[in-house]
């Protein structure tokens, strides 16, 4: 960190809606477009953004593509393409640029999931993020990092538009719901990040507690295939709810209703995240593994 | 019941699918699809029906028009209409039909819900089809039944097209999801609902347990109105995830993220049922209330 110049952000931007089902952003950035004080600091502009505003009056995840998996430049720059959310990432990327600026902006993109993930913070491997997220884990206790190495899956999405960002994921909710607890965790967890940004801005970021793991994402699982028509395989009973718990080899995973059982099948010890996860069932991913690590296993953090 | 004709009935319809994002029915339709023995009785047959198939194509609950709200008379026999659904509830409610037959069926149509209803009993306040709920209670303790005085809401559902029939609502689950507890719960009640109408075509029905209350449906409740884009009024967490718990007059159901608070508003204490149920938003309903009333209440039931 020691290394790392300091350019404050000069703009955060609060996006809900990104996927139009999850309505616990949108409700809060609604709720602070008529109370933006709530969310000033002194020190950055605060702007609110509805990501997706097609898919959430639609109340669906998206409408032609996925918004979150949609800002590779190359995708921004396919200007051959009439999907919705190209033409919207293309929007949104334009308003974080900073090129001319000499300025820096972070993204604070709001997510729900189905699955048993508390509260999750999702970043890449870039150490300004990691320890602003490390300082939410500071204030939160029970908060925990679930970040991504270089690659398309953390390069395509929202917040990867900005220069920081970070992504708020809070479960378990179904899809199209409002709850009050999900709401109050989300809306916390946001004031929690403005305030570290606010002193990362003045220069007294707080270094992370290096004996906090960190969930460093390893691979998806996919269901085992069924052919068309056949039951579904579904998650074990013995993991259903227990993301984050340790998955040992040889651990049952999935089961059918005739009581067939698969196990994990690795090698090595994995902690899985979003387990049974609604929105994932198109990609047939029925979880994915992480690798508990320390601070130092990502190198020059 | 000691008036009610005995009418054996010949045919039953296991439902999954009414509603395409509810997963649980479908996957239990599949699953005996290619087991059939576990769902065949002696006294009658057993036929397995995917309601909607294009809805769980999409995993959406309908494309159309909701499929559990088209069985009306005039719906079906509307040859105007070119919604997909009405289209399938033509075809279904032809199914179901005994005229020329002089026998009866009854359908199990199979639904979830995000509410907490454990597991509720949706019917008519046919006596048949009571006792038989009541049945099910008997052997699975906590069951509740919730039933519906004549009406179209509860004449068009795609069980009123068979001369006896139970909504099977098992929750909370999210839309989109399969889990392990919703099937076995959901699987569990279809078997003990097949022995109860074994016993009935052999005479052998029992008497209800009367002192087990009934929930006879009143009314729903809908959200404030707020105006477009605005933040939205949400379940207060006092009522979250409590349904057929008392709400008394006075007690708060509503509030928004300003921390304003609406109170129930009746005078008479309701029991709350489907509280924060993701597929009513688009009808803005909140929750519905019933009267918690003993089996005289219905009169010659």
């Amino acid at each position: 960190m020691n290394d790392t110049p300091h350019i404050p952000f000069d703009t955060v931007f609060i996006v809900g809606g990104t996927h139009g089902n999850e309505r616990t952003g949108v409700a809060l950035v609604q709720h602070w477009q008529q109370r933006p004080a709530e969310v000033q600091r002194e020190t950055f502009g605060t702007q609110l953004i509805l990501a997706n505003p097609k898919a959430v009056r639609h109340n669906t995840r998206f409408i032609d593509r996925d918004l979150n998996r949609s800002f590779l430049p190359r995708q921004t720059g396919d200007s051959t393409s009439a999907a919705y959310e190209v033409g919207r990432a293309r929007e949104i990327a334009q308003t974080f640029r900073t090129d001319d600026r000499g300025k820096r902006t972070f993204a604070i993109d709001l997510h729900t999931t189905t699955a048993q993930m508390g509260i999750t913070l999702i970043t890449n491997t870039d150490p300004i993020n990691l320890t602003i997220a490390a300082g939410v884990q500071t204030v939160l206790k029970g908060a925990r990092i679930y970040c991504f190495g270089d690659g398309d899956r953390i390069n395509s999405c929202l917040r990867a538009a900005a220069d920081g960002g970070i992504g708020v994921e809070i479960g378990p909710i179904p899809q199209g719901v409002v709850r009050h607890d999900t709401l109050a965790t989300t809306a916390d967890v946001v004031q929690r990040i403005l305030d570290i940004l606010e002193a990362f801005n003045r220069g007294h970021l707080a270094p992370p507690d290096r004996r906090q793991p960190l969930y460093l994402h390893d691979r998806h699982v996919r269901y085992p295939e069924v052919p068309p028509g056949a039951p579904p395989v579904f998650i074990h009973q013995e993991i259903q709810g227990r993301d984050y718990t340790p998955l040992h080899p040889g651990h049952p995973i999935f089961k059918d209703l005739a009581n067939k059982v698969w196990s994990y099948e690795g090698t090595e010890t994995r902690y899985p995240v979003f387990i049974n996860e609604a929105a994932y069932y198109h990609e047939n991913i029925a979880l994915s593994l992480t690798r508990k690590v320390a601070w130092e296993a990502l190198g020059d953090v």
